[in-house]
């Protein structure tokens, strides 16, 4: 479904409204004691009060405004929409970093067409940023972002949030070889990390284990801002998955080609 | 030298002041361009011109208002004074965090009274926190801060800037063994991280490699708001190397019983 300006401008509007929405329902939350629950099996996934908060909160804001529309959130059943528009809702990507009191957690709302995710929000409401993005462009609250050149990987700035979301140890093993080359690397980063290569600071980052809704709302944001984010062997990158997002396009395909070899999920 | 409440409300007051210095010399550098340059020769170890004017505009005011006062700091040679007591400064602690645009550096400001660092600052202007210590207790923006007890491993949130840090591989894999048994493990916190621990949402920060400007305005802060900060071997922290932080004494004990075989700096 292609969207017209007229349209993609009024349903970032409205996302706008979503990450108000989702801010006001977790702001009583961050930096308090939290009820935290493993939902996890395997590894801790801690959930929180504010997660569940938000995502209704957003959840009522569609289901008034665009009912026809689905949706697809981390912590509730997708709902199938009578349009193929559907609103991809992560209310709190990087839990860890919300539950350690560290800023770098964020609110991400993406609506694919039903091909591709055709605009992102990140919204981090402790530090006040809103990082936007659309076939037009990216955005940091409203001032246009541009990723940087670099060529390179001895050059390259290299975040990850953590060696854990290998899985697989051929997966690691790729990462470890690529950081080795890097000029540095950093971790830690969740959903800030692939703003930070929007706003041409950060080179590269490279995981693993994402699920579409980690990496929606990013995609136009790093494309916005004129670097390419896939799937480790170049394919698309909504599915999720071991993801790698570069600011240079030239620097992604080198590094696709090195990790194509090890892209299943 | 035992210093009165009123000279470290005068001193923390002081403290306020170069934070406030810093903040205004690194500004304009913070998520700009920067003219990063290698000082290391083993390993990745950029400084920046706002690091070394931070680090000037600090010690100007600290050469009008004491002159009889010593300094310590990361960019340039130790003042000796004729008074016990010296600041130390690292004006940007975190310069990977820095020059990635994430807002977890710190300008760190403590005055060691010649025994140990009595009062610390850690200030972070992007995100407008100002976390300070003293034997008074521990404030973020001049709020109080309270560590959290967590007497048992298994339910230790635990933060480490980068596993790159541990030079030696014994004390790598003391670290790992900790961190296998933790609730949860972050990276990438620089002194952001021990500020957690005063704010109670962070348990556990086990480190290596540190210098004493890296440490000693965080001492006050982990320690005003009831926690412990030692070297490995549960000797004072104040001459850097390998550090271990917690919010409960009673786990910082029990962490440095299994760490101290492995303290060598």
């Amino acid at each position: 479904m292609s969207l017209s300006q007229a349209q993609i401008d009024e349903y970032q509007a409205f996302a706008s409204r979503l990450a108000d929405a989702a801010a006001s329902a977790i702001e009583p939350y961050f930096r308090r004691p939290l009820d935290v629950t493993d939902k996890g099996a395997a590894g801790y996934d801690p959930v929180t009060i504010a997660d569940q908060a938000a995502e209704r909160a957003m959840r009522e804001l569609i289901l008034a405004e665009y009912p026809q529309h689905g949706i697809l959130g981390e912590e509730e059943e997708a709902v199938v929409g009578t349009s193929p528009l559907t609103w991809v809702l992560d209310p709190i990507d990087g839990t860890r970093s919300f539950i350690t009191g560290i800023p770098l957690w964020g609110t991400l709302i993406a609506l694919n067409d039903g091909t591709r995710p055709v605009l992102g929000v990140m919204n981090q409401p402790y530090t006040g940023e809103r990082f936007s993005g659309s076939p037009a462009g990216a955005w940091l609250n409203g001032q246009p972002l541009k990723a940087r050149r670099c060529e390179s990987l001895s050059q390259a700035r290299l975040m990850c949030t953590s060696t854990e979301i290998f899985s697989e140890p051929a997966q690691l093993d790729a990462f470890r070889q690529i950081a080795d080359e890097a000029q540095l690397v950093r971790f830690g980063g969740d959903c800030y990390a692939y703003c930070m290569i929007a706003t041409g600071l950060v080179d590269v980052v490279i995981e693993a284990s994402l699920k579409p809704y980690d990496v929606q709302a990013l995609m136009p944001i790093v494309e916005g801002a004129g670097g390419r984010m896939t799937a480790w062997d170049g394919s698309s990158a909504q599915h999720g998955g071991a993801i790698i997002a570069c600011g240079d396009p030239e620097l992604h395909a080198l590094l696709v080609e090195r990790l194509t070899p090890f892209a299943s999920r």
